[in-house]
């Protein structure tokens, strides 16, 4: 199959979401990607796997990566797309073909070179046309597969293990559904196992045993009572939060338990590392016998980086922290300051009511598209 | 098969054994035992689907009914039955195929008439022999089946619908295992399940919910700190107990979990009824919201009855509370006071190494036995 990047951001972002891309099928979707990148002429390709990188080599002072994935949650009775209204409806509309089209278009904007044998972008309809001259950043894009799936098959993971090179940039541009906002960074988050012992006993004679049970409500109470810190870092609050999300104990209806298990998640703001995160767990917790399941570390805001001070400029909003834990996490691990900002609603995400506003897709083009092409804010 | 009640009581209880009777399979043990009591001749009998029933009726001033069940827990590798030492090893040996023996024994004792067709007790061998004319009780066997699966099904629960009658007695003696010793009435029991509610988020965001496990700590605080009651009646001490058996809770990993559920048990003493503990148990859990489970009334004690307190005399040992619930409960719901009294361990009951000591079954069987002819206490 053709993609026409010629097609309205809307339009394109329906064509994306009849291509189904559930995890590990991303296939058919990274050829169609890689096919239109190459059919542009002036940026260098790699494929790897179910990925697909592009780059701008103009050598100006300082280069912007975009990524976004290609895989969606799995499709739950929402394909086609549908549009209704200014609702584009669709299985990964918001989560995240709308940010994947807005990635195509702004790689047909800037990747035609001012002359060469390519189509000039003059011939192109829509608010593309004439834009490739003036890119004021070098760009890259990755396209990449598998994020909606455990973190060992994640795509970006992978790159960042082989191509480390291409992912040299001094912004990343995470295209994950936010509404339109800036979330800069994101939290860091772990969870532990902690396991409140006891000693089994017939319940009919419980005072020969030790209730596990009972016990964890002393825990639970600690939990109960913690106040998390917030941190503010570049302009963005981060709330932290500590939270049992599972428990579990019990034998039989007639048998005192020896064991209660709790599962805690902490939320930690990105001035901490993954190691004093779970030191800090373990003061919380202090005399229980926790695991650690497992743990990422967050990612600073990293605004006050020039490319990013200038992006946020170029919307004209403020920035907020983001919560919830995304892949900037991965740039940041690289030293790469990274943000989220992508015109689908977080919310709607891995919902049958998927959908986006194919408003809020242009507007996120039109304000990437300034600040990349240097035509000062909108 | 032919059951020999001439043998000795600890080879009548291997031959018992030998004869699988996993619940809903008694029936070969049960006709074994109903063609060994009508072989004695003397006694009325009763057979019930697998459940064999036996009186004397010689006009005496007290009733005293003998009661076991003929099923077993699942076989565990554990047949056929072996002897080491003084030690009998094998499924049912302590749950309760003893107690079964030591009733077969005290039919030959009591069931043959001083005259009649039968042949006379002077011909037995063993210390049965001579004692069939002295009996001072009449006596009523209930050999039942389907003890150890669900109330639905019990034996004992049948009976007592259908034959209402043949239940009527003085004193019930439960054969079930009490390493010999006398155990009197038993505790209540009820389960309710407590539902803390909460209200789901995601845990980046976890002040947007409310955490149902964290919740849930000040229930098991109050568990924790609940003191319970020890009731003396009869000389005997009841110790209640309120227990967490189970609990469990939790979305997701990412999730603040909007439910926790409890399961508590509540072990009371039989002055309470069932609808009295339920109602301890919700001013004790007051504001939470529990769902009944399951409830059973618990037995008193009943020692002031004088067939009771001629047995404990008879024993020569001070009775002590029963804590876990038996079917000495379903007597005392007829209003007939019952006694927990057998040779099996219960610690041994439903392992795999069950085993009984053979001195302790012909101890149970000598007690009985004198109590029953009136030969004075031992």
């Amino acid at each position: 199959m053709g993609l026409d990047l010629a097609l309205p951001v809307g339009e394109l972002t329906r064509v994306l979401v009849d291509v189904p891309s559930v995890s590990g099928d991303e296939g058919t979707l990274a050829t169609a990607v890689e096919e239109a990148l190459r059919s542009l002429g002036g940026l260098e390709i790699l494929r790897d796997g179910d990925a697909v990188l592009a780059r701008t080599g103009h050598g100006l002072p300082a280069r912007v990566l975009l990524a976004g994935h290609l895989d969606t949650v799995p499709v739950a009775d929402n394909l086609p797309a549908r549009l209704d209204g200014s609702r584009l409806y669709g299985c990964g509309t918001s989560d995240m073909k709308a940010g994947v089209a807005v990635m195509l278009r702004l790689a047909a904007l800037l990747g035609t070179p001012a002359s060469g044998s390519a189509p000039a972008p003059e011939s192109r309809p829509g608010p593309v046309s004439g834009a490739g001259a003036g890119a004021r950043h070098d760009v890259t894009w990755v396209f990449y597969d598998n994020e909606e799936v455990a973190a060992a098959r994640n795509g970006l993971r992978r790159l960042a293990e082989r191509h480390r090179d291409w992912l040299q940039a001094d912004l990343a541009i995470l295209m994950e559904p936010t509404s339109g906002e800036i979330e800069a960074g994101c939290q860091g988050t772990l969870r532990v196992v902690a396991t409140v012992p006891g000693r089994r006993a017939h319940s009919a004679r419980s005072w020969l045993g030790e209730n596990a049970i009972h016990q964890a409500g002393e825990l639970l109470t600690r939990l109960a009572r913690y106040r998390p810190r917030s941190v503010t870092l570049d302009g963005c609050t981060y709330r932290e939060g500590l939270s049992a999300v599972r428990i579990d104990g019990g034998v039989a209806g007639n048998v005192i338990p020896d064991s209660c298990r709790v599962t805690v998640n902490f939320r930690f703001a990105p001035d901490r590392d993954p190691k004093a995160a779970l030191a800090h767990v373990a003061e919380v917790l202090d005399g229980y016998d926790l695991v650690l399941d497992d743990s990422a570390g967050g990612a600073p805001p990293g605004l006050s980086a020039p490319a990013a001070a200038a992006f946020v400029a170029a919307t004209g909003r403020a920035p907020v922290a983001k919560y919830g834990w995304t892949d900037v996490a991965r740039f940041a691990e690289l030293g790469i300051p990274a943000l989220n900002y992508g015109p689908g609603d977080p919310n709607l995400a891995h919902t049958r009511d998927e959908y986006v506003e194919v408003a809020v897709i242009e507007e996120t083009e039109r304000v990437l598209g300034s600040y990349l092409v240097g035509r000062g804010t909108p």
